[in-house]
């Protein structure tokens, strides 16, 4: 089966935003073997939008449209995909009450007149409910293909896709389930990763994909079958020959990151953490801060950006920072036993480094990164040099130290 | 003029990229006043490049084609483009030279074989420099047609743009000059700030464009001349009525943003900051180290997330947390001066509030922020109800901050 996507929406023709669901759909639908052979963006303009639709209608089997599905004149989506098949327009009394004034309901406000053109059917459409929104989907069949009509906003187009969308693909092709799992990687390089899963690579089902991005390495496995049940065992041999081979770099699985993850397990050991950090200035906290719950492990940071900042808060002496520079192994470690001293935290984690663009030498260079882990008996620093400007090394070092905490609750 | 944008590259179609160049090129074409009517994804297909390009030259004056320049097999936009247009393909021994080598020698290597694919000259194409990469552009003229091949990574893509493509369309309309300045402004919304200018954005020379992110606000004022300065002074009297009815919400221009606006405040003023942070838990600080140079400004800061933190470390007293709570505005008092004092910086920034999910109450809701900034002498705390969910009020509790920030220091 071929499928094209097509936004609809002269914002996204003037820059004003991303057509930010090409890539979610795209990802979604090659995980269940759809082949997407175009992604293609027009404007709020009903000829331009018939003539797209005539066109695509000759290459693909399916269509998914996305936006122009408001109340406005310029919401013109149902009325190109009436237009370009050939399909009546026709105002769904019904449809209005189940699908469009519930939500106007729940905010305690009356749907304007206009609010009816989000019930009008095209030719025997079937609306796909939008619990988040004014404007239902519609799954349209004409001409022998399948047309998906779905709302803009990604807070509304995403779940309708997954509840409403994807499951109706997945019987169109004959499978009555397809399944996904993703493996989460770190320190491993995207073509050494893949090189040792080559032969998994090129299985067809289940399939695995790689994906990489800052330094983390993603594997999504997905396999298609009659029940979900089996097609989870057709997941598992693969999964664990993978786990075999690239084991000790999987840190998490589907939804995990570092910070959530790193989160989990210190809440699972009962310990709490503080950070002092340096060239990361609060970026390394404020990743596990964005995780929901995270004050039940994290005490707080000292950011000690200058070193009297790190002798008066975190006791780091005068001596030794003279002695080695502020950059060295004996103030990562004296950063992350200060901290934890200072918050009474169990573990203390630092990071100092050059994060550039300035202030690199020959013998520490840009990118040179110190990274302490201590619970108060044992102290670990691990040294980095990290490539990319100024911004990917300060990334690169936090997620480096989160997985050093996720490395440290492991052992305990 | 009407223009469209092809983007070549099986991994956009997989969902393992985004098209990230759609926005900035439909950004710019749109402020030098080009209508662009379509973007297209495609394949590294030349069979799809190829009817894809012939149905782009029935329907728009200029093709910008993105990607498909490398030096292996899967790079077609080359034979895609002689395809479509029949024009012949020629290896280009001085091109080779001048564009492809320098590059390699550059890094002290040697091109391979491959890489004379990049030399290939499609009809009378004419090479565009690429110092960043080893893929020169093309800027081909066929069927009436302008067509321009830009290689894939942004990092080529858009300084070739600005400096190959955007002047010879500049050239095209019949002007000589097209000039661009940026308003930012913040603390008001979109719709507001656009009621407010309305007569000036039904502007044709200038153009006034809006953009609205995560609560701050853009407007790009446009104008086309004969010459730089002609166009310049299109913009000045339209920028001084701008800023006359909403200057006290302007921070910045052009790449300015929130941060280093701040920085360059501080280090003018000669003045040192401190943060202390509760749920923006280092976000703040890490928005202001993100900016080179913060070293001239800022000493530190104390994320204190647990209440002992801010007791240890900021010397908020027990009692002052146990009556009014740590999400008050006594509290963000005490915090802002508590780090000023801890650091030894001359200005102290406070941030408390609640990020949720959890962690609500009906008098103190989640979203419901204080934020307290002295100098030592006088303290200023300001409340705001932020909406949104935990990374949004993160993100527009540091926002705000640095906004307080700026405005701080214009006083002084």
């Amino acid at each position: 089966m071929r499928a094209e996507l097509i936004a609809v929406g002269t914002e996204i023709l003037l820059g004003q935003i991303d057509n930010s669901h090409a890539k979610f759909l795209s990802q979604d639908l090659a995980a269940i073997g759809i082949s997407v052979f175009y992604h293609t963006a027009v404007g709020d303009n009903a000829e331009r939008l018939i003539a797209l639709l005539k066109e695509a209608a000759k290459r693909s089997d399916v269509i998914l449209l996305t936006g122009g599905l408001g109340p406005t004149e310029d919401d013109l989506t149902r009325e190109g995909v009436a237009g370009a098949f050939d399909l009546p327009l026709t105002f769904d009394e019904e449809a209005f009450v189940a699908h469009v004034t519930p939500y106007f309901e729940r905010l305690g406000r009356t749907p304007t007149e206009n609010n009816k053109k989000q019930a009008w059917r095209v030719g025997t459409g079937i609306f796909l409910p939008n619990p988040r929104g004014t404007a239902p989907g519609q799954y349209v069949q004409a001409a022998g293909k399948h047309i998906f009509l779905l709302p803009g906003p990604p807070l509304e187009m995403r779940p309708m896709y997954m509840e409403s969308v994807r499951p109706r693909l997945v019987n169109l092709m004959g499978e009555s389930a397809i399944v996904s799992r993703v493996l989460r990687l770190y320190g491993i390089g995207e073509s050494s990763a893949e090189l040792e899963v080559k032969d998994l690579m090129a299985g067809v089902n289940p399939t695995v994909a790689p994906l990489a991005s800052e330094g983390e390495m993603v594997f999504r496995i997905t396999a298609s079958a009659q029940t979900a049940e089996l097609a989870h065992r057709l997941i598992d041999p693969v999964q664990a020959e993978m786990e075999r081979r690239l084991g000790k770099y999987v840190y998490g699985y589907d939804d995990d990151h570092l910070a959530s993850v790193a989160l989990a397990r210190l809440v699972e050991n009962k310990k709490t953490v503080s950070f002092a950090e340096s060239c990361t200035g609060g970026l390394l906290t404020s990743l596990l801060v964005d995780c929901a719950g995270s004050s039940r492990a994290l005490r707080g940071s000292v950011v000690a950006y200058d070193n009297a900042v790190k002798m008066e808060l975190l006791q780091v002496s005068n001596e030794m920072l003279q002695a080695h520079g502020a950059v060295s192994e004996e103030v990562a470690a004296a950063m992350a036993e200060g901290v934890r001293l200072a918050t009474g935290s169990d573990v203390g984690v630092s990071v100092t480094g050059i994060a550039g663009p300035d202030g690199g030498t020959k013998e520490k260079p840009v990118g040179l990164v110190y990274i302490g882990v201590t619970d108060g008996k044992t102290t670990n620093v691990t040294r980095r040099l990290i490539s990319g400007d100024r911004t990917q090394v300060r990334i690169r070092a936090a997620k480096h130290a989160l997985f050093l905490v996720i490395q440290a609750m492991k052992k305990e």
